[in-house]
């Protein structure tokens, strides 16, 4: 491929695009997204994945390809028809439906990590990819322990990567996550909340939002009630929340958290800081995450996919909804667009 | 007041009906459910208040109360009509709308107590009241910490009462409260849930379910996903279910927090036990408990109250919703009628 660097004036983002778990709806939703024309008009995009699995998908979605075809070491110009990079490496009669396999497992990680490669080398300002299956991701890699992980394992990324649930324009995002309930109020600090702030606030700026009001949760019931049921706000949480605004962060709290998240769904803050897994999921899948979109921020580049999951049980009924991916898509070059911009004022 | 028991067929519950805080909606709330056709169908009524009071909110709600008057002790019979006992103890001159004061809180905690000792004495079968404001009553009660330790105060009850959610069909309670965050997991105990267990299976008898399928929420992040994010539920809360399940109450778990209420949304459980205060308030307030009802059980007379607040922002402006009220009150009908009918069984 050749280098997409130009001095043409608007140059859409390249979105590097990996097909995930062929076993579930990944298949049928790569080519109604390839074919979908805003999706089309936002970027430009180079997918990783195995011509026979899209025909597949094209024929479960009644859609014809529409993308130039290359095999995976071959160059071509990226254009406005997506490329997609055949690596031949699944027969679709290896395919079980339905079903977590190693074979589904090496296809998604192969289209990953040559995604995540060609992001890190430049190549492409950001990555998507459809919904994988993490047991079939464990077979042939069993240190996946997300995709975070794994991006960072694949690129040598050593900074801080966070997952943001993105719904509709709400965004949210944690402290903690994956720890023990009683692990989590000794993991909340100053420090670990302002990063978080900072990220959090960055990526949402990215995402074109000018001056983000994030909420911070409070991390007791009631937020404390003023110190009646714990102390973390008072010691910990409002320091922390003045100190990201002298950082000029648009960050307020600590607020309830049973409260907090049908503010933010009246549209009074774009974001919300939760201090603990549960806590923000609780709220975020009540309000329709599957529709919504999970993105990876902190590495040079956006990572974006559908919250949802690989669906095995509609897999193949040409019912699956694009909804959730078009969003992840949009957002991704949303994100990509913007720091492509800010490349080319730098 | 004549006793109302009789050997009459289909006797209704009576409930005692405690006017909450005069300075929002309760006023007007109580002039339209003492009118209203279903509510009266339902139970009989001793209301607790200030006749003044009644005639403002009745005034706002543009109606004309219909029920007895009497004083604060003159007997009477419970009949079809409201009984309405006019302590005359405040004017509404003394209301200073939309505030909360030491007047009102007298006013509310006095009703309050007399329905109360009313149930507690076996004259009522419930008792149920409009909103209060906490702030108002601690004026005149400073150890007022909530209605379960006020009811527990005033009747001398010392056995265990708690909180449920009641929003449409679904129940929530949970095992631990208003405790820090940081103390949450070590106040897990097998005997707790178990208990927790008991009182829900009960309550939810009383309102009329057959078997309620009550699912138990987990404590770590998915559900500890098999010990890799804390053991509670291994060790404290599967064994738990199964001691729960052996005494013949309906439940399961742990189920991951963040889809549990999900599916219990969806019809699949009719109860949900969380193990902390924001894991069930943060879906229960999403889900619109605004619209919910509090009942607080344990104690030998169910107390039902609307979930939401004063609403000191719209009191006097015509424009309450008596939704709530009517709901918690017809809960409070079907759980009085039911152990009536348990107590002329026995």
């Amino acid at each position: 491929m050749t280098d997409r660097n130009s001095d043409q004036a608007h140059i859409p983002p390249t979105i590097a695009f990996a097909m995930g778990d062929p076993a579930g709806i990944s298949p049928e939703l790569t080519a109604i997204l390839l074919n979908d024309g805003e999706v089309r008009a936002a970027a430009r995009f180079v997918v990783f994945g195995d011509r026979r699995i899209l025909a597949e998908g094209a024929q479960i979605a009644g859609l014809t390809p529409d993308v130039d075809f290359v095999s995976a070491d071959s160059a071509c110009e990226i254009g406005e028809r997506p490329v997609f990079v055949d690596l031949a490496h699944l027969d679709p009669r290896d395919v079980k439906r339905g079903e977590a396999t190693p074979e589904g497992g090496a296809f998604a990680l192969e289209n990953f990590r040559r995604a995540l490669l060609m992001a890190n080398e430049g190549r492409a300002d950001a990555v998507f990819f459809t919904p994988f299956n993490k047991k079939a991701m464990r077979y042939v890699y069993p240190n996946y322990d997300d995709e975070i992980r794994y991006a960072a394992d694949i690129t040598g990324f050593k900074g801080a990567a966070r997952e943001f649930n993105v719904l509709d324009n709400l965004w949210n995002c944690r402290v903690t996550s994956h720890i023990p309930l009683s692990a989590v109020a000794g993991a909340i600090t100053i420090e670990g909340i302002v990063d978080e702030l900072i990220l959090a606030d960055g990526c949402m700026r990215e995402a074109g939002f000018v001056a983000p009001r994030i909420a911070v949760a409070g991390l007791n019931p009631h937020a404390g009630d003023g110190g009646n049921f714990g102390n973390e706000e008072i010691e910990i949480i409002e320091p922390a929340v003045r100190l990201a605004v002298q950082r000029g962060i648009n960050a307020e709290g600590p607020y309830p958290a049973d409260t907090v998240y049908l503010r933010a769904r009246n549209g009074q803050f774009d974001g919300v800081l939760s201090m603990y897994h549960d806590q923000g999921q609780v709220a975020m899948k009540l309000m329709g995450f599957d529709r919504g979109v999970t993105m990876m921020g902190g590495f040079p580049f956006p990572i974006c996919t559908p919250a949802h999951g690989t669906a095995y049980d509609i897999a193949g009924k040409g019912i699956a909804n694009p909804g959730a991916s078009k969003a992840a898509i949009l957002l991704a070059a949303r994100m990509a667009a913007r720091n492509l911009g800010a490349k080319k004022r730098a």
